[in-house]
Formats: structure tokens, C-alpha cells, sequence
């Protein structure tokens, strides 16, 4: 076990940034990630020239060394990746906590630029991308895309546990909900009910077209640093209670193909992130006052409701009812929107929406929040952190 | 600056592996890593149920989850790549020591597992690559290779210094001689004369044959914990002073295409790293018993021995000859071969080297050594550590 853990609590968020998130951005990922980048600094307080650090996805368009030069940062002296998808959504986040822990830079920049809907769509598949690993076992039978893996695991989990449509229709409502309140939501002017829900086109059966994320233009930052030296700067802090990863026993990628893996059901990664995550930062599921989980299917955010452990397996399609997810409800997910209705920029955004729920401006706010969790997609392999005020 | 380190001297390098070095190793990428992280749990005398970490280069075809799988790691709870080619070498271990420091795993294995000898080979371009980035304005000239790009910086460094093709045949006898001290060695069998150096083809005037490095299927692994943990375990420890990454103002990556940076012949990247490096471990050039310097091509490693000290800049040719760089001589480098006569695994085969100067076990071992530098590619954005007995 890791306790006592050096980076519990010693390190915060003191920053965040955002372009606008839209279906064409009209320029590339490197700018986009440098207006973010720029956004985040602006808010912290601070300039490019303290800025010593650069954290993104290994499948960032724009790494860190161009966005280095992009911002004329002087002294760039840590940078690193995180893998596998929106799994890796809060590992952004702990790679810059170490960082600033162990003094091999004092201010890092973690940030995720994309132009999912103006250029390479995640969703499609042309048929030239090829096969490899265990993708060849699933391409002959027509599952090439995201949504086509996770419609296999989706139908076994209704199965399991008599969940309904209306189950992953009260999540999409949710998300909608809280995006009606965020002038900066893809989907702040449109309205979703439960009955427009289920009268949506089917993707992929059992999922319909509002199961599923959106595609978007546009990147977000958030800037890590010491508690102490957060403590001088603009904003209230964000302390960062606890990070972690987790993939569980035999982890395969992509997911979710870990059909050897039993319960089939449960998302193996998530419950070990979340078993990691509790045991650094020494509190309950109960304690959480809301939670920002990953979207980019709302079974996936059922799921992720059981692996952090805010209902029993197989009991999160009720939970989810009943506005219990909404913001006046028991537990407010995805406060901003989420991947589904805010924005997808890979489910870093997330995290700045925690970091608002932390100093108390989110669009969605939990009155009195203090604790914030937020999580990666639950069948990556995952990571998830822990904010406190 | 960044002292005082809380990762100096605070972790360690327990266990190395690696399996052979070969033109075609006849098994894949992720069974190579595996069988190099296998063989440095074994030199540690610890079992694959101990290691909760793995860190490895963001082109590494064998990615950790692949890895943890084919190993049956019961729960691996931290993994991150490094990028920028060569000059990651060190940062493997820079983020395994960060990970342990900070609790957020027990025991790391960083590798890099390749087949570039019997697959797609570094050294060669087939035309469809494509050119993205700065990589478009070098293609219509026919700079599509790395030693396209180094030879341009080569030429106008032999310009400004005075550096002769002897100078860099230093660099490939002293690589060679001590490959023929090292079995395992790819060049263990055929010696290599500076006659026979200068009589090597020309490959990109004014790189020959025996300037550019192997390509080399095979993969290495080594394993990082805390410093407490390393004291019970099998072998002796070599203690990690310090690590850190650099790549100075203005970086841009392809390397070497930073042509707007003055003065063109310095390695502003290695120059950085040093910079960072000596300021955590509080060590000097002169204090340094041995050196791993990253050898892609020859001249590369003088523009190494500048930026970390050893030598003024434009010295470093001189400081080549009479044997100083070779067992005996006064800073012997690259005591297994490097990647020029021992093996290409991409630079983090130097790492294991430097961990058996450390232990005495080297094949060309300098006598009583207590600290040996490791550097990644010297004009990448790099990284460089010390290990310390």
C-alpha cells in the first residue's frame, strides 16, 4: 500500500485555460494547445518565462518541445507522456505532480489540443488504418471503431443487470442539463429530454446517437505546481488530494476486448484506479461532493458511478435516476457537460471543470464543494485524481 | 535552480537485462521486452509480482499494458513514455525515480525494445514516409534521414574547430575497442583500425560507414526502486545522484534543424541537460570516472564531451586522441561499445553499462569507479543522469 503518500496534498492546480471548443477551429493543434497553454498561465498569474514544464498525451498532434518553442518557453526542462486514450486523462496530471514534487520543474503546463471534428474524426474508420494487435481479431467481424467495441460490453451489462436505455438516458440528460448552464458548451442552446433521447438513431445497438461523445475542435491546460508556491498566486488553489493509475490483471488495449477478464462486466481498470486512489488519498466515496467522469459513452459513466465505488455493482442505472446525477442531486457528474455535451477534448477538460468546482465558479456550482474526484474513461487503462479546496 | 533534489541519491538502479543483440532477434517487439524486463527482475532477485511500474519510449512498438500483461504483473499502477527519439534515453529512468520517490509505485522497469534491423530500419527512407513539420522544408533537398540532417551540423562544426575525420575515427576505434572486450557485443568479433576507419565509404559527406551507429534488433530493461528498498536486495546498488532533461531556447524537433539558434555547432539540447544535471547532483565534469555518451553518430559524442564539461567547446576533437577516451585514458566512454559497436537500443543499452561500472562488473571496467554519466542523444531533446556507487 502507499501510504503516506509525498504527493498527497503537496501539490495543486493553479491555472486553467481553454480555447472554445467548436467543429472547426481554423487552426492547427500547435496553436491551439499554445492558446490554452497561454490561458492557463494568464489565470495563474504568471509568464511563459516560469512556465518550465510540458505533460500531454503521447498522441498529441502538437508535443511538448514545438509547443516549447510556440510559447519561447526559456527553459523547458521537463516533459513527458501519458498512453492510451482518455485513459490517461488524469495521468496529465500526475506526471506534472511528480515533477513539481521532486523539484525537476516548478511549474508544468498539462494540456490536450485536438481538431476531432475538422480533421481525423475518432469515431470514423476509412478502411486504409490497418490492424494490429488485438484489433486484427475484431476488424474481420466489422468492429473497427470505439463505439462498435463497446456496444460487445454495453449489451452483456444490460444483460447482467437489467439495465434499460433509460439508464444511459438519464446520463445524457444530465450531461445536457449542466451544458444548458455553460455558455462555452458545444450544446448550451440545445435542449435534450428523455423522450428526444430515446427517439435518437441507433449507432450501434444498444447504443443511440446521444450514448455517444461529441468530436470536437479545441484544446484545455491546466497549469501544476507546489502547494506552497501555489499559495502566492492568483487564484485559490485547487490542492490536489491524490492521483492514480490503475489497469488491473491481464490488461489489454484497446479496450474494452478484455473478454477473458471476469466479471466481464466490470471495468477492471477503473476499479483498480479507484482502489489506488482512495487508498493515497484517505477518503471515502461518501465524501465526494461531485464528480467529473469520463464520457464518451454513458454506460461508460454507469460504470465509472460503481468502479469509484458511489453505488454497488450493477446499481448504477438506478442510481443514476431520479436527478441524482444533477446538479441539486446526491452526487453532480460532469458539471461543465462533460465529453458528451460540453466538449471532447479527451476528457482533460474534465479537470479545469473540478478546478471550478474547487474555487467555486462552474456554471453548474455544488454549493460548497470540497472535494471534487474525476476520472479517466473507465475501460482504458485509467487514472483519476482527487481536488480539495 | 533546483536544489536541493529530493530525488538526489534517493533512488537506485537494482536489477539490468537484456537479451541478445542481433540482425533479427526471429521473436516480436513485445516478447524482447519482456524478456529483458524478466532478466533484470532475476539480476534483482525480485519477481514479477513486485513490479507495479513500467516506463518505456512513446515509439516503443511494445507499450507497458502489452508488456504488464505478457508478464502477469498482478497490478501495475504506474506507466509513462518519454519522447524525442535518443534523447529520451535517460528520462526512462527520470520517470521511474520520480514514481518510486513519490510512492507512486515500489519498482519500475524502464525499457526499449527494437527491431530495427530486422523491421522498419531508422537509417533508411522509402518515399513514403511523408514530411510533416519542420521535416518538409529538409525532404525537397533530400534531407529525409538522420544522417542527411547530422551532416550539415558535422560540416560546419569541422569548420568552426578545426575538426579533422581523425578526430571522429577516435570516436569509432575507442566504441570498437571496447566492443571486442564485450561477448555480447555485435562488433565483439572484428576489430576496427583508424586506417580502416578512414578507408569506410562515405555514406553523407562527411559521415562514412563507421561514424553512424548499428541497427540492431534486441531490448534492455533495468529496474529502479527507492534507495531503502535497493539495500535488501541482490546486487549492489547503483544509487542514481542525479537525473534531468534540457533542450535550451528555441528547441524544434526533427534534430538537428535548429538553424536559427547561435551558435550553430553547440548542442544547445545536451548543453541544457548538463546545466540541469550538475545543478542537482552537486558533482562536477572533473569529479565524473567514466562516461555512457550517446553515439548515433561520432561527432556527436565530442559535441557531448563539450556540453557536459569535459572539455572546452571546439576541444573536444583533441581531447579525443591518445587513447583518453579508452580504457586506461583519462574519461574512458562507451565502455560496452555504445551504439556504435556494441549494440543500437536506441541509447538506453548505456544505461546498463553504466550500472556495471558501478557494480565492477564491466568488461572493460575502470578501476574503483564511483560515478559514471549517462547522456541521451546530444542534440535531441535530452536527458542525462550520474550514477553514483
Amino acid at each position: 500500500m502507499p501510504l503516506p503518500s509525498p504527493l498527497r496534498d503537496t501539490t495543486a492546480i493553479v491555472g486553467i485555460g481553454a480555447t472554445e471548443f467548436s467543429k472547426d477551429a481554423g487552426r492547427s493543434e500547435l496553436r491551439l494547445a499554445a492558446d490554452a497553454i497561454h490561458g492557463a498561465l494568464t489565470d495563474a498569474g504568471l509568464g511563459a518565462k516560469e512556465l518550465d514544464g510540458l505533460v500531454c498525451f503521447d498522441t498529441d498532434v502538437a508535443s511538448p518541445i514545438p509547443v516549447a518553442n510556440a510559447l519561447a518557453l526559456p527553459n523547458i526542462r521537463y516533459w513527458a507522456t501519458t498512453s492510451y486514450g482518455g485513459g490517461g486523462a488524469c495521468a496529465t496530471a500526475l506526471l506534472g505532480m511528480m515533477a513539481v514534487a521532486t523539484g525537476q520543474a516548478n511549474y508544468v503546463a498539462c494540456y490536450r489540443s485536438l481538431r476531432t471534428a475538422s480533421g481525423r474524426r475518432f469515431g470514423s474508420w476509412s478502411g486504409k488504418e490497418g490492424s494490429a494487435g488485438l484489433e486484427q481479431f475484431f476488424a474481420p467481424f466489422g468492429i473497427v471503431t470505439p463505439v462498435h467495441r463497446r456496444a460487445l460490453a454495453v449489451t452483456r451489462y444490460m444483460h447482467d443487470f437489467n439495465i434499460r436505455p433509460e439508464h444511459f438516458g438519464a446520463v445524457a440528460v444530465a450531461c445536457r442539463k449542466h451544458a444548458n448552464r455553460n455558455p462555452k458548451a458545444v450544446m448550451y442552446n440545445r435542449s435534450l429530454t428523455m423522450d428526444e433521447y430515446l427517439g435518437s438513431r441507433i449507432i450501434c445497438d444498444p447504443l443511440r446517437l446521444f450514448d455517444c461523445c461529441l468530436e470536437t475542435d479545441g484544446a484545455v491546460a491546466f497549469i501544476v505546481t507546489t502547494a506552497e508556491r501555489a499559495k502566492n498566486l492568483k487564484q485559490r488553489p485547487a490542492y490536489i488530494l491524490a492521483a492514480a493509475q490503475g489497469a488491473g490483471k491481464q490488461p489489454v488495449w484497446p479496450p474494452p476486448t478484455a473478454f477473458h477478464r471476469t466479471p466481464m462486466t466490470t471495468t477492471h481498470e477503473a476499479a483498480a484506479s479507484a482502489k489506488n486512489l482512495y487508498a493515497i488519498a484517505g477518503v471515502e466515496p461518501k465524501d465526494i461532493d461531485c464528480a467529473q467522469l469520463y464520457d464518451h459513452f454513458t454506460p461508460l459513466v454507469l460504470m465509472a458511478l460503481e468502479a469509484y465505488g458511489f453505488c454497488g455493482v450493477g446499481e448504477a442505472g438506478a442510481f443514476a435516476e431520479g436527478g441524482r446525477i444533477e446538479l441539486g442531486g446526491k452526487l453532480p457528474v460532469n458539471t461543465a457537460g462533460g465529453n458528451l455535451s460540453e466538449g471532447y477534448i479527451h476528457g482533460v477538460q474534465l479537470i479545469p471543470e473540478a478546478v471550478r468546482q474547487i474555487r467555486g465558479t462552474s456554471t453548474a456550482q455544488v454549493k460548497d464543494a470540497e472535494l471534487t474526484l474525476v476520472c479517466g474513461a473507465a475501460d482504458d487503462p485509467s487514472s483519476a485524481l482527487i481536488l480539495r479546496r
